[in-house]
């Protein structure tokens, strides 16, 4: 038993937000329903691939989903997904899309068919016109407060943040639509621009504030934390660390490990500071540095480690994506958040269930993704009724397509 | 009316992930009370802050909620906060929060009051131990595949991006908890660990697999588009601007808008690829940025504008965070997410709502942040019954604070 156990989403999507979104749902133990095209949609072949162009990518977005594979741009095959999305079951009725919400998919149409739907649907800009993460995040602002003090090449963050923080504020909006129906009755169309969720952030985090009442652009600064100590240090073997000091007992402790306590004095006197303020800390983080640096240069990797986790330094190792899945424990079958798995076509996976751990219920054991149009037959006869001759006559048809077996 | 009117939130948070949490639940109706030390929790000063140290990140991060200062380091301030938390109201009893579940705000001690709590605990590290966006993201593997490409030294993203999927995945897991106790009366500690959220991403995103069964970790490639042709590029009056070709469509218009179409024979013959195909786009991006740069460079900001959206570009402008205050209509109030709202001790701000649009209920009219304590007296009063007497001791005692008036 899973916590949203009975909920019934069919999803509609490519790419990252809106995948992202159904996904999260599946995990918590939703029957989430992918709809594609027969040969994949959009984002079928979509980066990271395989050399057949078996896509990861993919792989990871529809974990614990149930995958009907349906020629859409066909009336025949509209009406099956149609059917899909009006079941009357009191929890389905859910319809989870970043397609236009136009044609057979215009918000009207399917409400006429069940008119308490909840219909999530993600736009790109406010207005309706195209945007994607890589589009709306240089116009963010963050691109030119990323990358090296002094740069004035804006700099991309290469991990898809605001397709992830859309997916996910989908999802809290289709609970929150679902929970609404579940009291009143009535459902409705929920939508939500990916460009809106980006900028409401950079509000949210003030800096949209910090430019406005002080006319300030956030500038970039590396890999130093902002308005506290933290930065990067190389050790004497040539790996790197991240060291954050954010409390005073977060310095405290990276003070007694480094041993610079008897150097303080003379910082906070030539500089003018008091580095028991956090904003003091921010000011002199470079003579800090100064004299933090040798002692990382002097020491191992692995010293850093111990020394770093008897003083209870808050701080974490640079690695690559590979050292991640090789070397360290959080994401390896040690946690219960993964396992390995064998997922057909790719081989062997190290995968991930939700990260949510709901102690009642016990945790998500780690589910794969369906081949595409895995669940076709299933969900023809089991939950539109189809007889096998029907179904039958679909794939001949070309309008419904299941893996080859 | 908002969706989530009704439901009754206590939050104990700091920094980005729980207050965050919250604030989406605030801001989509939800009664949320963040409670706070007298004098402010550990993030009441942090940056971006004016001269005086007023915190424009916490202003951002508390809009729509009531704030209670309570000094919870005495059993008498305990005692308030955990009346609120387990108070009897149906739709209440929900705590969000970030501090240790242990001491006074431990699950069994809280269950033992009100046995159906929902309570959502985020943690750092999965086993309990600190951290935070900082020092998980470079374990994560992106701080090594950001920045330009053939670079060696990781770049960190300036965005605090885990923490926002962090506490987004705690708005779904705290609605899902409850969607769960309404329908069988059982609530449960939830708990989601920043770290796991990070890492299970890298996972989704399908790094983790290519990692694991390519053996390769995905390098820095700059701003470029992975996987299919995207990058940045100057304009002649020294703006930049970032293109997309994800679709064949996107690459068309592109192609047209461009009017590099008569040399993709020269291209495709030069290095064998097809240009209709999105991986070879990838693969062609050094040459087809060759060609398509000395169109931006002989054309205005003002002429790229027109000419892409008359083609249907998909592009966007890079943009200062001033530039995105001063300049783009998303991020104003021509936009109903958007108003500009005067913050008391701040000035006007442009402030932003719920993105989502329930559109049964109407948007949620954008709302600032509470002085800490403003809902002090109205919380004793109206939620615990307390006497105007028995309030005044209090604040004389120094255990609870309200703003000065």
């Amino acid at each position: 038993m899973n916590v949203l156990q009975g909920l019934r989403v069919v999803e509609g999507s490519a790419f990252v937000a809106a995948p992202l979104s159904g996904m999260t749902l599946a995990q918590m133990g939703a029957d989430v329903i992918r709809f594609d095209g027969v040969g994949g949609g959009i984002d079928f072949h979509r980066w990271p691939c395989l050399a057949d162009g078996t896509s990861l990518f993919w792989m990871g977005m529809n974990k614990g989903k149930r995958s009907v594979a349906v020629d859409v741009r066909r009336p025949e095959g509209q009406e099956i997904v149609t059917r899909l999305i009006v079941d009357p079951r009191p929890d389905g009725g859910i319809l989870l899309s970043n397609f236009p919400a136009r044609g057979w998919l215009a918000d009207e149409r399917l409400r006429a068919l069940r008119d308490d739907l909840v219909y999530v649907n993600i736009i790109g800009n406010p207005d309706g016109s195209t945007a994607v993460d890589y589009t709306v995040n240089p116009s963010s602002g963050f691109a030119y407060a990323t990358g090296p003090a002094g740069g004035a090449m804006p700099t991309n963050h290469v991990l898809p943040a605001w397709d992830i923080a859309t997916g996910l504020t989908a999802t809290t909006g289709l609970l929150a639509a679902e929970r609404h129906r579940s009291r009143t009755g009535e459902g409705q169309l929920v939508t939500l621009s990916l460009a809106d969720v980006a900028f409401a952030m950079v509000a949210n985090l003030g800096y949209l504030a910090q430019a406005q009442v002080l006319g300030e652009s956030r500038p970039p600064i590396g890999n130093d934390m902002y308005g506290a100590f933290g930065r990067d240090f190389a050790t004497k073997d040539g790996r790197r660390v991240m060291v954050v000091a954010i409390s005073l007992k977060q310095w405290e402790a990276l003070v007694d490990a480094t041993g610079i306590g008897p150097q303080l004095g003379a910082i906070e006197q030539a500089l003018g500071v008091d580095l028991r303020r956090e904003g003091d800390r921010f000011a002199a983080r470079d003579a800090l540095a100064a004299f933090i640096a040798p002692w990382f240069a002097t020491r191992t990797f692995a010293t850093v480690t111990e020394t770093f986790d008897a003083h209870g330094v808050c701080w974490g190792p640079y690695q690559t994506f590979r050292q991640l899945v090789d070397e360290d424990w959080r994401c390896s079958p040690r946690n219960p958040v993964f396992t390995d798995l064998e997922q057909p076509g790719i081989g062997v996976v190290r995968t991930p269930g939700s990260p949510l751990h709901f102690t009642a219920l016990g945790r998500e054991q780690p589910r794969g993704a369906p081949r595409l149009g895995e669940h076709t037959v299933e969900i023809l006869a089991d939950d539109l009724g189809m007889t096998s001759s029907e179904i039958g006559a679909l794939h001949d048809a070309g309008i419904v397509a299941s893996p080859p077996s």
